[in-house]
């Protein structure tokens, strides 16, 4: 498996495109988002937890009921969640994005991302679909990743190539990030496609199981959005007999879908609203996978933390302090803490207790754009990562003035 | 019931002060704080329930086992906590005391707050006790709140005057808050003294009933403290017959308490660390006071909300968006919200969709300094108050180099 230039266009027969309709007021950035496979393909999907759901995870998880789709609609500047007529305009886009593109409105998925309780409006989508359509192209996965973007200052897009049953296969996917991001058995926006034939059943377990360990450890501040949703389109155009069950074929798949949605993770991470660093909390040494999940995400969450890693202080105490209030079961005792970046590592507590360190050196790992905090918990085998930011001044600034 | 000026020495028989030491190199900051009660005294305490809990708690829960303590030790500037000698140092802080004092090490209650994972010298405590002792007096209550603040902007000091049984009654306290606040079944240093009689056993069902509507509805930033505490010490000076039971009497006593402890948690909540605003979440129509307590700190606890309301934005999806994560059963299509401040009342979200509002009024009402968050959630008859403040730049800063 290797990692390849590209996004959602990586696979074969995918095409996609990305506009400005007028949603948003700014005419240079874009808005309106199609990604479409030249056949039909499998599909699959994870949502937000949230009680509050936008309504075109309502439309979406409608259509890919019969675990079928056959293109992607996504518009960013408005969520179009908490209005009175959300799921009309949702179903709206499917339809419009349908008829142009001759498929049956039930292969459309929708999304949506931006501010939530305003209406939103059809007129722009409507009269921006022409171009949306006609432009698509086996190039356009760039313009889609823009499109889709909101505080992102990054545009987020990774491909890998791999083998199954002798025959290449691609994956690719892009994301939006930034804000409002905790997620919870469900994720950002995410959109990825692959020509590996996939049954829809697998394609499900396989989206499952990898977001566990993934998109479900990133968290950039505590917030879990009404509109988090991850798909995958598996069209089959690579040719490989189709995964119907586990084995080597299903476990190449696995491990590229992980590396595709891991690099993902990290850009999510790296780009929270705000952010200067990449944060990313490895637990080792946990007497189960939940401890160590459950550690690694109260370390990444914890505001204090966040606000000591902008700072570049080795401010331990409160990593310790956010492992104790996790409710993961530890033995705080056992606890030892490292931070670690391109600049080296240094041990900072050993036994749950302070250790002598170098201000300077840690001062030096810590001013780095990525740093790792080491958590062993020296008690078992488990281990698990979680991705996060810090917390900056300009998360305050974006958030005291996102609508206005 | 009528408030009163003081704090801890506001009951009969409380004396109190507050030095400068050493432990903090700033020799205008006070950094211990004695609180002394002329007779033995009833005693209650709860403990924050972060599994890494300062060594000053442990040692305070045994001195505590039998209901009973005279004297308040604590000192700023070192939590004392994930020390390996931490037991030691809090023993022997207790054990200066209560040489000094006449009375058994047994009878102190010792904390401390500050930074984690620095040794804490005893010789800085030792050599101040003298003057600590010596200036102790019924004016040194406000010397004593000054002692225990750490990035506190303001001092917290609150006293009442009741009666029970014909007698008079007095009730005070001091608090110190501002960041690492997230009580939970606990709460921050507060110290609290009556000379109302009230048996061990009742102080202890009064502090544990009064939390869970006050410290515990209280959320800076998330962070469950490992140092949190709230001790009452009821030294029975006032004469009244001893509360032993529930009854008229002891419903006099917890509304005695109550009145202090919510004005210590609007406090604390306005002066969270970099705070500009107090903000109260005020959730009514809930199926249950439990979902009615999830919400009102889920809102109050997201940091999208908090950097909103910073920034004077009626940004009501956020609010919308807590509640739909906040893990309580919530049916959202019932769900209203309005803002209020001096400035007036504004409805923002009605059955769970937006509602047109003036922006303009509403950027007046959340320009003031105390705002109330309304969420009528129209399920039932519960309801829960929790307080916070915002999320601003000054906390990013303050918490970017709290250790250096």
């Amino acid at each position: 498996m290797k990692l390849i230039s590209g996004g959602v266009c990586a696979a074969k027969g995918f095409t996609a495109n990305g506009v400005h309709c007028g949603i948003r007021k700014n005419k240079t950035k874009k808005d309106l988002a199609l990604i479409y496979s030249a056949v039909p393909a499998c599909a699959a999907a994870v949502y937000t937890t949230n009680l509050v759901k936008g309504a075109p995870l309502l439309v979406t998880k409608a259509h890919l009921a019969d675990g079928h789709a056959q293109a992607v609609i996504c518009n960013s500047g408005n969520a179009n969640t908490c209005n009175a007529n959300g799921v009309e305009i949702a179903e709206q886009m499917s339809a419009l994005t349908a008829e142009k593109l001759g498929i049956a409105p039930q292969d459309v998925v929708v999304a949506s991302t931006g501010v939530i309780g305003q209406p939103l409006n059809i007129e722009p989508i409507a009269a921006g679909m022409d171009a949306l359509v006609q432009g698509l192209s086996a190039d356009g996965g760039t313009a889609a990743a823009e499109a889709i973007m909101t505080t992102d200052v990054a545009r987020k897009e990774v491909a890998v190539e791999f083998t199954v049953g002798g025959k290449t296969c691609r994956l690719g996917g892009i994301a939006k990030g930034s804000g409002m991001i905790h997620p919870n058995m469900a994720t950002m926006l995410v959109f990825l496609t692959t020509d590996a034939a996939v049954s829809a059943e697998m394609l499900r377990k396989a989206l499952r199981t990898d977001i566990a360990s993934t998109f479900n450890m990133i968290s950039i501040d505590g917030d879990t959005s009404t509109n988090d949703m991850v798909t995958v389109l598996a069209n089959g155009m690579a040719g490989n007999p189709e995964i119907t069950a586990e084995g080597e074929d299903f476990a190449s798949f696995m491990q590229a879908l992980n590396t595709v949605t891991v690099h993902l993770c990290r850009m999510i991470a790296g780009d929270g609203e705000g952010a200067t660093k990449l944060l990313e909390c490895r637990v080792t040494g946990a007497a189960s996978l939940e401890t160590a999940r459950t550690v690694a995400k109260s370390v990444i969450c914890s505001s204090l933390l966040k606000a000591a890693m902008f700072g570049a202080d080795a401010n331990w105490g409160r990593v310790l302090c956010a492992i104790g209030y996790s409710g993961a079961d530890v033995d705080v005792s056992r606890v030892d803490v490292a931070f670690c970046s391109a600049k080296g590592t240094i041990a900072v507590c050993k036994n749950g207790a302070g250790v002598d360190f170098s201000e300077e050196k840690a001062k030096e790992i810590l001013l780095e754009k990525e740093i790792e905090i080491l958590v062993g918990l020296n008690s078992g085998d488990s281990e698990a990562t979680a991705w996060g930011c810090d917390l900056t001044y300009d998360y305050v600034k974006i958030n005291g003035d996102y609508r206005t």
